[in-house]
Parts: C-alpha cells; structure tokens; sequence
C-alpha cells in the first residue's frame, strides 16, 4: 500500500494541550504491523494523563496519547503472517516487555518494566505512540481481527471491553445466576452492566446519580437502576437479594465514597472489582470486609488476551459499543473533542477521533 | 393442605421392573419440605440403575427412583421459613451427609459417606426415595424456588441443566469467546450447547451420528454440525480453528471412542470434561494428552448448587427445557415411558412422568 | 465416663466481666461430642466481644465465651462413630448452620444465617457456648482428633493456625518461592511467619514496633525483621525484592496504618491478605492499588476444614505452637489471665485458661 | 571473556547416535546470554526423541540434545543487564515463541507455534540447541541464577524439579496436610515425593517394583514405601487413609497400568496428575473416574517460571538433587553416559555430562 513517508499526529506539548504535527510515519519492527488508524476513543485515563504525566510516559513534545483505537493493516512485520495488508482490526494498549516474571505469567498488563523502552516495554498511547495519529505501529500480540459484522467505530471500545472482560476473568468462577451491582453509568460502567449480563448475570443494578446516563443502563441491560441522590442503594440492593447484598459489586464511578460504599453493597463471602479509582487515599471500613470475608480484586488494562472475548461478545450481538458512541470528530477537531467529552456535552459518553 | 395418608409411587421391584404401590405418605424432618410432584423427567442414569442396582440403593421392593423432578411445596419442616406452602420448586437429587470432609467443603455431590443412610446421606432417586410418586420429602438445601416464567414441566429439567452447569463451573474461567465443541447430542448434549452458548462461547460444534438428533443442535444453538458418520471430526474443528483444536471439549455421549476422541479434539492447553462415561474401561492416549498439555476433568451430579443457576438462566430464557421434552406420560404408564425413552421412539429425548 | 451434672463455666455477666458459674453440663446432639475442655487460648477477639458483644453474641449472663481450645471427648452424639470416647480433640470455632447457600457450598465460616440459632447456626464462644467451661458440645464437623506428639496445650493453638491457613488457601496458589510480608508480630503474625515458612516462602519479613516480639519472630522463622520506628519497611523490602515489592503481603497488625501499608510493600501483580482489621474506617491509596493490579484478600475465622491442614504441619513439625505459649491459668483465674494478655506482662503471647 | 570460535557440542546424527563434532560456537541474540555448560543431566525424553524425532525436532546433523543443564555466563546480548558475566545460572527449556495466544497468557510451555522457528520458537533441547555443548545461547527468559550454596551439578536438575513444581500448580490449592501417592520411583518421581513434602504433604506413599529405587524413596521423605509386586497398592492405600484413597495422586512411571491405577488410588473429588506417560493408548476406568469426580491434570514441561520455585526450595535446602546425581561422564563419554543411564547401570538415576 501506499504509505506516504509523514503523517499527521497530535502530539502532546504541555499538560492538556494537543498539538497536530507532520511527523515521520513510523515502520513495523519484525513482529509489529503498521495500522491506519481508523478511530480513536477519548478514554478518561487520556484526559488524566495529560494533565499530569503518568509514569513511563515520554516527555511533551515527543508523546501521541490515545490508546482505545482500531483501523486497517497496511503493513506487515518480516516474520508477521498472522495478518494480511487490508485486514481490519482492534487493538489493546498493553505489549508489556516479554521479559519480566509477569510478562512471562501472562500479566504483561502488569509489566515489571513498565516504561523502561530499553527493555522492551511497549504501551501505546501511554509509553509509547497511540491512536491519535493517521498510522500507528502494534506488536501483533496487540491486534485483533475484527469479524465482518462489526464496524471499526464500533472496534474502538474493544479495548474497554476487554478491560471489564479482564475484570471478570480475574474474579474467577462463574457469574451466571450472580445477582451484580454496578457503580457509575460511565463508559466501563455501561459496558460492566452490559458484560454482566451477556456473563448470565440474574440481575443487574446500576448506580448513578445523572437521571439520563441511567437511561441508557436501561439499554445497556439493566435490571434495576438506583439513583443515589434519592434512594439509599444499600437498602435498596439488601431489599432485592434477601437481605443479602450482591455477590458482585463492580465500582467503576472512581468517587471518593466509592470502596466503601461498594464494600457494604456486597453480601457475605461476595466479591468486589474496582475498575475506577478516586485520585487520592480515601477511608475504608476493613474492618466491615473482614466481618464478611469479602476480596476486593482490582484490575489495569485489558489484561491476559480478554480483548479476544471482547470482539467475540460484540460480533454474537450480546454487548454493543453502538449506544456509547455519542460524538465523533476528525484529528484536528481533536481538542474540541476532549471539551465535549470533559464537559458531556450533549450527553457525551464515548467521543471518537477519526485521524 | 390436605395430604392422604398413602400415596401411588413406582417402587423398583426387580431388575428393570417398576411397579406402582400404595405406600405411607412421607413426612417431612425439621428441615424439610413434603413435595406433591408434577413431573419426574427420565434420565439415562435411571435406566442404569434400575438394570442393576449402583453402589448405596435401597434394595428391590423399598426404592422409589427419579431425581429430575419439579412440584408444590405441600408441608413444612419445622424449622423451615425458606420456603412457603403453594411454592412451585425444583429440586436436586444430592443433599449429601453434611458431615464428611468432603460435603463440609461443599462437595456433597462427591459425599465421602455415600449411601451410608445412618450417617445422613440422602440423594434422592439414587439412595433414597425419588420423583417416581406423588409425593416426595426432600431436605431445603436441595430445593429452588421456580419463577413464574419457567413452567413445572420445565422445571424438571433443572437438575439436569445444574449437572452441565456444576461441569462449566469445574472447569473454572470464562467461557466467553472461547469455541466449544460438544460430543453426543443427547439431552446432556444438547444442554451443553445451550449452556455454553448462554455463558458467550464464540462458536459451538455437535457431534452425533442420528441427523434428526443433530437438527435439534441447531435450534439449541449450535453453530456447526458434525455427522461423525460422514465427517472427520477432528479434521473438521481443526479447519475451523485456525488448526488448533477447540478450546473445550465436552463428551456427553459415552461412547467407547468418547475421551479418546475428546482429547484429539482439544486445543493445546485446552480442557476436556466428561459428562458422559463408557460402561467399561477404554483406551486414551495419555502421551497425546500430556505432549499437549490437556486436562481432563469430569463431574457427577448437578454439584455446588448451580441449580440456581440453571433456574436463572432458564428464567431468562438463556436455556429452555421446552424443545427437549417430546413426551409424557401419567405414573401408572411409566413403563410405556421408560420404553419410549429407552427406543427413543418419536424422536424421545426427555421423556416426563407426571404422577 | 462419669460426667457430673453440673459443671463450672466463665460467663460473660457484664462488658469484661467474666464470672464463674455452676451451670448444667450440656449433652451432645445426635451429631455432636461432648469435650472435657483441656486448655482454651485467649484471643484478640475474645477481648473485643467481651468489651462490646458481636453480633449474634447471646446476652450477658448467658454466654461462655472461648473459640480457641482442645480437649478429650467423653460422650457421643447417638450417630458418632467418628471419634470414641477418649480421643484427644482439637476444634474449630464455627459449625455454620449446614442450610444456607454459603454453608452449602463449604463457606461455613461466612454463613448467611450467623447467629440465628433457630436456624441451627453455631459459632462455639461466638453465637453459643465456648471453651472457658469445663465441658463443651461440638458438631463433628467441627472436632478434629489431635496426633500423639502434639500435648493438647498446643492443639488449643490449631484454631488460629487454622485461620492463617485459611487466608493462605484463599489467596490461591503455591507460596513457594515467594517473598512473604508479615505485618505484627502478634500470634497470628508469628504464625503467618511459620506458615509461610511450611509452605516454602523463599524469604519472609517480619515487621513490627516491639524489638522483644520481633525477636521471638526470629525464633518463628522470619529471614528479615523491620522495626518500623526505626527502618522504612517499604524501602527495605524494595531493596531485598529487586526494587518491585513482596509477592504476597500478610497484615495481622489491624493498625489503622495496615492496609495501605500493606498494599505499599506489595508488588505490581501480588497480594495482600487481611487478617487483622482495625477498630473503624480507615484510608487506603485505592488507586495505587489499581495502578498496580494488587488483589486483596480478607478472612474471617477458620475455614474450609484448615484446622486440618493446622493439625498435619504441627504434627510435621513445621509450625509450632509451643513457643507462643507464654502463659497458663486455672479456670478459677480466669480474669487475672485476661488481664496478662491484655497488659502483655512478662512478654504474654498466648494465654491459656485450662478448667 | 575468552569465547573460542569453535566448540565441541554432541550432534544427533542419526537414530541413537550422538557424535563430538566441532562447530561454530553460537553468539547470543540482544535479549539472550551464552552460557558455558558445566553440566547437563540426562532425562527420559533424550532417549526418546533421540531414538525417534519429536515434532519439531531439528533434522539428524544438525541437533544438539540435551535440556537440563546449568553453567556460566559468559556473553551477554546487548539489551541485557538482568545478569551479568560470570553469573552461575540454571535454565528452562521452553521460551515459546513469544506470540501466540497460549505465550500471551504465560504457557509458554504450550506454545501453539511449537517447532516453527521461523516464528520465534525456542526450546533447547526439543527444537533448538541444547546443552550437551560447550556453550548454549539462551533467550533470559529462560535463565535464572542460582544461589551460592547449590553447586552447579545440583542445578542441572533445577529444570526436572520445575517440572514436577508446575504439576503442583496446575492442581490448584495447598498441599499442606493432603494425602500424596507417587507412582513410579525414578527421577521424576523422587523429585515428587521431594516436592510433596516440601509443600506440606501429611503423608507420602511412593510405588515401585525396585527394591533398591524404593529405598532411595525413604531418604527422600517417603513415609510409606510399596512394592507393588508384593503388595496391593489400592487396598495399602486405601487402609491409610481411612477408606478414601489419597487426595493426590502423582503418576511419573508411564507403564501401561499407571493412568487407570492412579484413577483407583484417588479419593472421591481427589486429582490425578499425570507426569509420566505410556507410549501407546491405554484402557482406563473413565465411568469410575466420574463415578468419583476425579479430575486428571498432564503436564508438559516446566512451566510458569516454576525454575523460580524449584531454585527456591532447593536453598532452602527442602528439595535435594545430590541424592539423585549418581554418574558424571565427559562430554566425549556421553555415548557411555547414556549407555549407562539406560541400563541403569550402577542404580544410575541421573548422569550428567559435564562438557
């Protein structure tokens, strides 16, 4: 295919502030494809990130954010026949290094040597280039081929599935027939509600505070909405489960009353995933945990391949990206993107940048 | 509620014979509850151990079999506020002894003291008395509240649908995105599919010789077909997996070739679980499983209560009961029912009693 | 045996008031021994439900409290056949009710009907009587015989190493090869060291405050002790661990600086295990936790039948209970003994009441 | 240092023959090390693969054998800094090839794209260069140091204990105060009842038919020796363990009888692990097998980074290779070394070959 030898990124130049440059196109290692970029989802982590340099990431002026994004294979690695030019494909942000023990237990969402290049380590969009660029390079151990019946807007929330997928996985055990809250009707919220139950779930509870994001749990599968500024949700789930709690509490709304509340939300012996994270040390009553012997996993990334399960559920119909993506804006229009997505500008859930 | 004080039930009275007698009424003990049954679905294992007696049954003349049966809770234990009079219930056959390591782990199924009356073991239709009869005492931990949506015909198939279940659960992981092959399209089989399928496999294949057996797969969900009559089987899900071999393979069909075959058709790394077993020793290349790093698991009975999730899954209509029940029968044809079963007259795949 | 009618009993008349009463000697139930009480460990958590009752706790002047004891059976429940009159028993603390979903998939310790005795729960010196007695009932499920090279002294101490190996099976996992944080070097902290010893740690730390107990952690077996008035734990286990932290981390402190502690001193990837907890509320770095993938783990009592696992590694020789045995006192000096945990006079670890 | 451009190195030139040739000493990769052999054991599956290629397997000419070897570090590729010249270091064989699913997810040991070198495929010994060599290339994920108090000779069997470690895993859960049947004295299997006891085992039955084989067996913690010519394994089993066979059986013999008289030996929802293996399919008791909910683990190779484990308990002085080294040749005797091993001349166990 016909590559030309720059391309247009925006480039991160001081907290907050994107610039689109004309940079060198970069090339496929012996292992990686090329990709053209076809969309690029603004993620909360993205905005995070930005404002304040996570660890590992490379300094302003030399650093493409974006790490939830798809498009088309337009070239091959040496060694790489896994793919085919054309082919159509998602992605995950993680590599990892493949040297370290937990790259080499399969945990490379949790590498060891996250952020150290020199060995290796590789994650788009936060060490090293993302998907907010018309062609980005991924080790194939990143790529997904995208099936026929789903569209590559839609293949650019695989890599948020995958990390609610990842989630699940780690909780161990089935959850068919669970009874499972979740907190926050988010992006990872609204794909928890929705994973939960194409996973079997019995029923579903979904807590908010925003009247019209909780609609659209309705949607996503929902059995049971609670807006907490009115209902007390402990009350309300220990109503519906025999006065048990839930068996799964998943916190996603990253509020700073979050764990606890999640904690007493939990019947005994249940469990609790925490996908979102407030900013600083906020108090938990542990004490209330041991009582009732519950585990609180907590999960990074999309690890352990999950973004496989990912597109599988999407292309058997049994979670759909379609009713989170609410905008779309092309590269240059990227900064008015990340405003309607931080405002929620006309009920703004997913926004995608098209390079 | 009016209970007689005898009531009709099939008493196995020599190999391979029932008969229907009038027999005292059971009571319940304090923690249980008196059924007035409405169908007792025939299973395989039923016509195993009326041929000749398993391991812990009551001897000829004094047992009542059925373990797959669904009716109205009609009298209380003392103690019991589980449930009410006038609850629609399905049940499972295990209570196990509540006393051995085994059953104090929660692994009653695999009761340490199986058969062993004295020390408390009960499981119903195989060491005590069963569904065969109008009426039938069963101990609270092994009876599930049926919603309203799921019909008592339906409902008996619940134990059946919690054995396939407790095997899914065995096997530990999700099952989402994962491909499934299935061997035997029996009722095991055919639950198999569904459950699989209900729990997110990315493609499910069934194996049969009878292509009126196979076209129910379909309806049950199954994505591929395989007459092994016709087609090579491994060839076959090797074309389809990239040359790998499926992820999962459940054998339900107990066949001489079954684990022999099942592990041929698994994935490097992949797992194999027997529902089904052949009547006598058979050969398995155990190299072959090693060389490829397989794991062979295998359950009995409907274990760690996932009846509740059978009944969960049914209720939203995730698995239906509906399209195997071909037949039914009053209590005083059982043995017409049996024979239907056994001849697999009209296409029988479950067959109900409805004393 | 000759089994007098009345027996003496410490019970709970007041907060901390312990006061020995003569009071009917109880009988087994069908499934239950009757134990001639040797020796009876005081715990932390005795202390606590003595200052303000627990949840399910019978009313003052109705209640023997002690979970932690061993003895020799002198009668038996008219089913037993599992003990004989003599055996030496150690026990564990929580029968659970046998009826509830928990229980019947072995979660007895977390039952869902704690403390509704009409449901049949026990929880021996929680919900009903315990070993500050002469004489106790238990259900076999809760009686475990003790080996000829283990003095019934130390098989009081079976019930905490139980607990710890609890944690340990619901961490998952082999511990072999792994560096081991042990956070208090209480009697759960010093048995975690052993534990984590028998089980093939490759290093453990013991962290504490006091230089004499981290001394007896030496004893135990700790390859490292930290005193945290004096040394940063964090930078020191970084700096024995390659920079990346313990694999596993154990906090037996319940100091309101424990968890986030704990999670502190894990690696990205591992594990903590809660078994002490403070009093209230406290904070926790969640989103550290996140950044870090670290799962936490909590317990509550010891469950799934480890006071077996206890009882084999004692008998080994691989944990040893003798050397956190600091002090005895008679049943008639039971306050005094109360008093000598509580103060840690003359360096008091365990404390037993031997009636 | 001083790396001659040649070396001497044993090549696989024809059925059963290897043949001292001089070839080009190899130079390491950017993330690998050369390592100069001290010693190299040989085990079971040199025989084999050398007497019959293994899939995978370098044509005659072109192969060095040899997987269970330890040495020095002599040249480090360019992006190393994990170790350094002059390191003493023990290896694994399987690096994977880095990019398949199963390598993604950490079972590197079954990597799909075994034996394609082309896609990065490495495992010394089986598809690359092994260790009857002078020096060896080998990618870091494959090399761990060893500790000063294990001599160089005990590390060459690092990779056989790693292998029974990964066995352990696989089974899931603890050890600690289960019941362990070893089937079949030889390497492998005195490495199992090693492991065992390591990890906890109440008691360690060790099977064999070799009087002398069985003896070792007691130094190395077998609690309970049977010759199985002498004696009935099931009912010498069965009558220590209460009636209920053990919880773990390891099988590492491969005879013919070892899959279905392990099956007999296990407890009701005991495991099975399978280490070694027959040549040929063979008859089992799979309907007992179910009958019972056995689960049967195989294992390939040594797994997970389990070396890690393997040198840890080997430190610690829980696990002795001494015992087990009972011939050392030089490189130009390894025709005699192999004569040797495979006549068991000498009650050889394992033979080193120290190039």
């Amino acid at each position: 295919m016909n590559i030309p030898e720059k391309m247009k990124a925006a480039v991160l130049m001081a907290p907050g502030t994107l610039e689109i440059k004309e940079i060198i196109t970069p090339q496929p290692g012996p292992a990686d494809v090329l990709i053209k970029v076809n969309s690029c989802a603004i993620c909360g982590s993205d905005v995070s990130l930005m404002a304040r340099p996570w660890p590992g990431q490379p300094p302003f002026g030399s650093f493409i954010p974006g790490h939830e994004y798809s498009g088309v294979v337009v070239a091959l690695g040496e060694t790489v026949d896994e793919f085919r030019l054309g082919d159509r494909v998602a992605v995950e942000a993680h590599y990892g290094c493949g040297r370290c023990l937990n790259c080499r237990r399969g945990d490379y969402t949790s590498c060891l040597n996250y952020g150290d290049l020199s060995k290796g380590h590789r994650a788009n969009g936060f060490t090293t280039n993302g998907g907010y660029a018309e062609y980005v390079v991924n080790h194939i151990n990143t790529v997904y081929l995208v099936p026929d019946n789903i569209s590559l807007e839609e293949a650019s929330l695989v890599t948020n599935a995958g990390c609610v997928l990842y989630g699940f996985e780690s909780l161990g055990g089935l959850v068919a027939g669970d009874s499972v809250v979740v907190m926050g009707p988010g992006p990872l919220g609204l794909m928890s509600v929705q994973v939960a139950n194409a996973l079997g779930a019995d029923q579903v509870f979904l807590l908010g505070t925003r009247p019209e994001r909780l609609k659209i749990g309705l949607e996503a599968g929902a059995d049971h909405l609670v807006n907490v500024r009115e209902t007390d949700p402990i009350a309300f789930v220990k109503d519906r489960t025999k006065g048990k709690g839930a068996d799964l509490v998943i916190e996603t709304s990253g509020s700073e009353e979050g764990p606890d509340l999640a904690l007493h939300l939990c019947k005994r012996m249940g469990k609790v995933l925490l996908i979102g994270f407030p900013h600083r040390p906020v108090p938990a009553d542990f004490g209330f945990m041991g009582l009732n012997n519950i585990h609180l996993y907590s999960v990074r990334g999309e690890g352990r391949a999950n973004c496989r399960r990912a597109i599988s559920l999407m292309k058997q119909g049994k979670i759909r990206a379609r009713p989170l993506i609410t905008h779309s804006f092309s590269l240059s229009e990227i900064t008015e993107g990340f405003r309607v997505f931080n405002e929620r500008e006309g009920g703004a859930i997913k926004v995608l940048i098209m390079p």
